[in-house]
């Protein structure tokens, strides 16, 4: 910003040292078929470019091309874990293979026309968001800028079509595999928590209610129950002092492993014994079940195939076609609770 | 890519479709001060920029201004916990109000020159990344192209100077304080786990020669052992059964939280009770702490403030300045175990 700051090196740079035109730089350093540019002048060329530290800038070739090579991945307030982390990094290699760049974006909790601008004011191929930040007026703004949306998370379906691609998360199966097992093994008072907080409470409302139609879908009168609950062990612990009012169910649906492991230590300090008094079932299938005693059994997201899935992400960008992916399947992991 | 394909709208489109110059879209869209234009063209301008979808490209503003307001956090591999969310969030919105953008990276695992190289390309003002990928070369790269570099992580005090700021975490510290905290207790027969893989290794190196230091300070004659070990169930049994046969130590340092789960519940199936017969410290206080029973008893880092943080780095980026930041304190948080 002050005159005396270093300056990126140019290709009038390069070709000025090198005593050549800006254009037989650009044929080098773009290895350019077909132009008999001698290999002496290719050399002095590549090697004052690497002296200046010439790097071509990446937003200069998607102005000149007039399309952009970057997918915007835009995220935050969310804990990742290791599965997420491993598909966002298999997205990038593979995105950057087909020389686009994935970046993420954590910047302000806007949604919509306010959000929507945001984004494109970074001129992306494409925006991967959570489909909650989407409406109509933001998915418009959006496709006039040309830009491809990918909505994920919970239900993203609900903004499907005209152009938007969506992948989504089977948490209504959660919830029905949750459910079957519970009913299965014989229990018909079941009871449910759901988390307080936006997003979290989508999520475990959708659980929920896949709790619900297993439960009634068995046709043998089980019942489910269900109470709000904060991610703190003072929660747990008035949620278990209400069961202990009300009469313990015979075994809960934890919404996911963290609430159930803040759960399971309330239950043992309320003197309940898990599962003889009370089964307990999370979801997630993190490496806490293996930790807590007795081990939580819990509901897993299998993801079908993160290359697959990868794959048509990039289709979806690449060849601006609308994708609908809902590549993980619910597989119960059978434990001691 | 084909010739159907619509195109964002530009200035020129707005500036024909209202019958004014291009000149007079710009003056009325960046609100310029001192320009003459009636009310009625401003209405218009804006009315008919609305309808087209238009939204300035951010990187031809920093094309044209002939700098970015890109930052990059080049970051993978890492499950975020809470704290770290949050502090990322915060840099975001605190960046953008000084006009940059934040957008994560977590491409290829290179190092160097070669990654040097992929980050430079996408011209950012500033790139935050783990000291461990820079190199003398890769840095020198990186001030070529005018690039600010801001080292994170373990001893990012290692690439500290020639313009390169840090942003440093205490794990010397954490150590110190988890081995005065157990020495105080009166414990003198001490281990730690250190856990395999090289950036964890590194950490858990650091976390151990702090235990290690404050068990000799204290001049009580407390002796550190120490294994490697691996994030999994299995691994966790394994220490134990070392323990086991080589005598029992009195208190263990578990590196972390999640490791310290795992041993918590190896130590339990072999009928070790914690604290009476072992104790145990955990490090990072995660909510991990509070479902395991007994509770496990912490060494927490404290940041200062993210707000301060995160002002220190934004100087770093806009005053081109050297910033050396080490803003956590390690704090025992004591409980059960």
């Amino acid at each position: 910003m002050t005159s005396i700051r270093p300056r990126p090196a140019t290709i009038t740079d390069i070709a000025k040292r090198a005593g050549v035109s800006t254009a037989t730089v650009s044929y080098v350093l773009n290895d350019a078929p077909g132009s008999r540019i001698p290999e002496s002048t290719r050399t002095r060329v590549r090697s004052i470019a690497d002296e200046l530290g010439y790097v071509p800038h990446a937003s200069a070739r998607s102005l000149r091309k007039g399309s952009s090579d970057l997918v915007l991945y835009v995220q935050m307030d969310v804990v990742h874990g290791p599965l997420a982390a491993e598909f966002h990094h298999q997205l990038t290699l593979r995105l950057r293979d087909m020389g686009y760049t994935l970046l993420q974006y954590g910047g302000e909790r806007h949604r919509g026309v306010k959000a929507a601008r945001t984004w494109a004011a970074m001129r992306p191929s494409a925006v991967i968001v959570e489909h909650e930040r989407l409406t109509p007026a933001g998915i418009e703004l959006l496709r006039k800028s040309d830009i491809q949306v990918i909505a994920t998370g919970v239900a993203a379906e609900a903004v499907k079509g005209d152009g938007v691609s969506t992948l989504n998360m089977d948490d209504l199966g959660v919830g029905h595999r949750a459910g079957e097992h519970l009913v299965g093994r014989g229990y018909r008072d079941l009871a449910a928590v759901v988390p307080r907080g936006n997003v979290l409470r989508r999520i475990g409302t959708l659980r929920l209610q896949g709790l619900q139609e297993a439960a009634a879908r068995a046709g043998v009168g089980a019942t489910v129950r269900s109470l709000d609950m904060d991610w703190s062990p003072e929660s747990a612990a008035e949620v278990v002092r209400t069961w202990l009012d009300e009469g313990l169910p015979e075994a809960v649906f934890g919404y996911n492993d963290e609430f159930s492991g803040l759960l399971l230590g309330a239950l043992q300090d309320a003197g309940v014994r898990v599962p003889e008094q009370t089964a307990l079932v999370g979801a997630d299938d993190v490496m806490l079940c293996r930790m807590l005693r007795p081990r939580l059994t819990s509901v897993r997201l299998e993801p079908a195939s993160i290359e697959a899935t990868a794959g048509e992400i990039i289709r979806a960008v690449t060849e601006r076609t609308e994708v609908h992916l809902s590549p993980w399947t619910p597989v119960l992991v059978r434990r001691d609770t």
